[in-house]
C-alpha cells in the first residue's frame, strides 16, 4: 500500500514550531536572535550578553552582565562523582558520548526535576552553563589520561573555558576570537539538535534529558561532527595544491564534503562563516603563517566553481580552533557547550506552550499478512 | 513579524517518514507491524517472534527463534563498570535517568561505533535486547540499595526479564501475560520516542545516542511516564466509588487524566488496551479479587460518559504490572525495554535511507533591534 499523504523527507520546509527565539531570514541574509542580527551582535557583544538575551529576552546592563558572570562562576564546579563516572568509561569512548553520559548523570543532582516551570528551567540553564564547559574539557582529559583541570575564577567565562580546553590562558586576541566563536555557535533556529531537544521536552520530559538527546544529535557528522571532519581534511592535505586536489577528488567521487552547504542558506554563504574567516586571518597575521587561510580559501573557490555551494560556520571554525590550540576531538563538544544556552531557551519555550510532537508516517510495507502459528 | 507558513503544533497530521515497519490504520482499527495485525500476533506469537519480525522482516521458524533466544542469552551480561557507574549516581536519580545514563555509557564498549551499516546496527540491536532488561532491573535495584540480580539462563527471555524486575520466577500465566505486554509495547509507528530516535539517527549519529534520546523522551508523563501515573491514581483512590470521584474531580478541574486518549486513535479505544484488560481479568480471576478490574472499568465508563475518550494501553498495563508484582518505577523502563526492538528497527531504516531532519519555524518575535553598545 502506498499512502498518498504529502511527505517532505527530513521535514524540509515544514514548520515545526512557533518561536520568538531566533529565525534564519534567508531573504535578508540575517540570523535573527531575539530581534537582533547575530552577526552585528558578534561584533559588539560577548557570549554572556547573548546568554542574557536568550534566557531573559533582553540584552543585559553592565551590572546584569557582571551578575551573570558571578553566578556562572559559582556553578563551575561539578560533583566529583561525575568525574568518577567518566573515569569508569572505556578509554575509546567518543568525547561526545562521554559528555552525553556526564550530562545525563547530572540529572540526579536536581532536587525538583519534575518541575518544568520557566523559573526552574532558567535556574537549571545557568547551572548547566556553568558546568558544561568543565564537563566538556575534563571528560576529554579523563578519557585521555590527563588530570582534570580546576576552573580559574579570575578569568572571564570565555577565557576560563579557553583555559580548560587548551591548558593555557588566552592572549586578549585569542580570548576575543574564542568568545566570538561561542557567540556564533550560541543559537541558530531549528537545527537537528535543537529540534531533538524540543521533541523530547514536549513529552514534559526534563531539561537534562532534552540536552542529552541534543548531544547525541550533534555528534552526527551531518551536524556538529562536521567541524572535526573539516580539520582532518585540512590536515590530510598539508598544502594548498593538495587541498584543492583532495576537494576535487571528493567532488569527482561524489563524496559528501563537510563544511559546505546548509539546508537553509542553500546558495548563499553562511554569514557566520565570514566572521570566522576574518578571525582565521587575524590568527594567521599574528603567527605570520597563512597556510591554513590559503588552503581554506582555495577549497572555497573550488567548491564555488564546481558545485556552486559555500562554506558554513564549521568550515572556518575548524582551522580557527586549530590555531587556538584546541584538540580536534573537542570541537564538537565546544559547539555543544556554546549551544547549551540556545537549547535551554528552546526547552523553556517548549515547556511554556506545549503540544507533544507526534507526527505520522507513509506506510510503504506489506498489508494483510497472517501468522501461520 | 508574523510568518504565514502553515503550522501544525506538535506536527499533528504531518508525515515525518516513509516506513515499512508499522502503521496505525485508524480506519480499519489495526496496528500493522510489518504487514501483520499486532493484536492477532499478540494472541499467537511471543515477544521473540516480534523481535525477529521487526529486525529481520519476517516471522521466525522455530529454529530461528531458538537461535535468537540463545544469542540474546549470551548478551545478558553487562560490564561491571556500568553497575559501578549506576552506584555513583545520587540515590534520588529517576530510574529512567539511571537507565539513560547506563545506555549512554554502553556506547564506549562498541569497537566500531561510527559504522552505521544495517548489519552492524542489527548486531547492536541484539546486544541491546540482551542487555537492556538487565540494566533496567539492576539500575533500579542499585538506586534502591538492593543487590543486582544475575540473569537466569534456564528461563525464557521474558521469564528472565520478569524474574529480574520482580525477584521471583513467574507462573506460566504470569510469564504469558508479561510476554504479551512486551509484544503490545514492542512497536507503535511514530510516537514521540521513536521520532526522537529517528531525528537523532538522521545526523548519522549512532544507535546508542538515538536510544538514549528515546529514553529521555519516554520518561515524560505525556508519553511513557503515563503508565506509572495511572497506577498512582488507582492507589490513591482505593475503592471503585473513590476512583470514580477522583476521575470526576479531575475532569471538573480540567486536569489531564493519564491513560486515556491518544492522538492517533482519537475517539476509538486503543486495541492494545483491550488485550491488557483481558489479562487483568485473568489475574483477578486467579487472585479471586476484582477490585482493580472494577475500578478500571468504572473509570473507563466515567471517561466515556463525560469526555467521550477511551483508555490507551498504559491504562490497563499499569494494573496488570501491579498485579504481577512489578515495582511502579519500573513500568516506564519496561516499556522502554520492550520498545527497544522497535526503536532499533527505526534507526536501521533511517540510517539506510537518510535525510537529516531540519524543519523550519514560524518566527513570532521582534525584528530589527540594534544593540546600543
Amino acid at each position: 500500500m502506498k499512502a498518498e499523504k504529502n511527505f517532505s523527507p527530513g521535514l524540509d520546509g515544514i514548520v515545526a514550531a512557533e518561536t520568538s527565539i531566533s529565525f534564519l531570514d534567508t531573504v535578508q541574509s540575517e540570523i535573527v536572535i531575539r530581534g537582533y542580527d547575530l552577526i552585528e551582535l558578534s561584533k559588539t557583544n560577548t557570549y554572556l550578553d547573548i546568554v542574557h538575551l536568550l534566557l531573559e529576552g533582553v540584552l543585559p546592563t553592565e551590572e546584569e552582565k557582571r551578575k551573570i558572570e558571578d553566578e556562572l562562576k559559582t556553578e563551575y564546579e561539578v560533583p566529583q562523582e561525575i568525574f568518577n563516572i567518566l573515569h569508569l568509561l572505556p578509554q575509546q569512548t567518543h568525547p561526545m558520548d562521554g559528555l552525553r553520559t556526564g550530562i545525563s548523570a547530572l540529572a540526579g543532582y536536581d532536587n525538583d526535576i519534575d518541575n518544568c516551570s520557566v523559573e526552574m528551567n532558567k535556574n537549571r540553564a545557568y547551572k548547566l552553563l556553568g558546568k558544561v564547559p568543565t564537563i566538556v574539557a575534563n571528560s576529554y582529559r579523563i578519557l585521555n589520561n590527563q588530570q582534570p583541570l580546576t576552573p580559574l575564577q579570575d578569568l572571564s567565562y570565555s577565557a576560563n573555558f579557553f583555559y580548560l580546553v587548551t591548558g593555557k590562558k588566552p592572549t586578549p586576541l585569542e580570548e576575543k576570537i574564542f568568545d566570538t566563536s561561542l557567540v556564533l555557535y550560541s543559537e541558530h533556529e531549528m537545527p537537528n539538535s535543537t529540534f531533538t531537544a524540543r521533541v523530547i521536552a514536549s513529552t514534559r520530559s526534563d531539561l537534562y534529558g532534552a540536552l542529552t538527546g541534543a548531544v547525541a544529535s550533534l555528534k552526527g557528522n551531518l551536524h556538529g561532527g562536521a567541524n572535526e571532519a573539516v580539520m582532518y581534511m585540512l590536515l590530510e592535505a598539508k598544502t594548498v595544491a593538495e587541498f584543492e586536489e583532495l576537494i576535487e577528488t571528493k567532488i569527482y567521487k561524489k563524496e559528501k564534503i563537510m563544511g559546505f552547504g546548509h539546508r537553509v542558506y542553500m546558495k548563499k554563504m553562511d554569514p557566520r562563516a565570514l566572521m570566522m574567516k576574518e578571525a582565521l586571518k587575524q590568527l594567521c597575521d599574528q603567527k605570520g603563517d597563512y597556510l591554513l587561510y590559503e588552503m581554506c580559501e582555495a577549497g572555497e573557490r573550488v567548491m564555488e566553481r564546481e558545485k556552486g555551494i559555500y562554506p558554513n560556520l564549521d568550515y572556518y571554525a575548524a582551522p580557527v580552533y586549530w590555531m587556538l590550540g584546541i584538540p580536534i576531538p573537542l570541537y564538537t563538544p565546544i559547539f555543544l557547550s556554546s549551544r547549551t544556552v540556545g537549547l535551554c531557551a528552546h526547552v523553556m519555550e517548549q515547556h511554556a506552550n506545549n503540544r507533544i510532537f507526534r507526527p505520522r508516517v507513509n506506510y510503504i510495507g506489506e498489508r494483510n499478512l497472517t501468522s501461520k502459528q
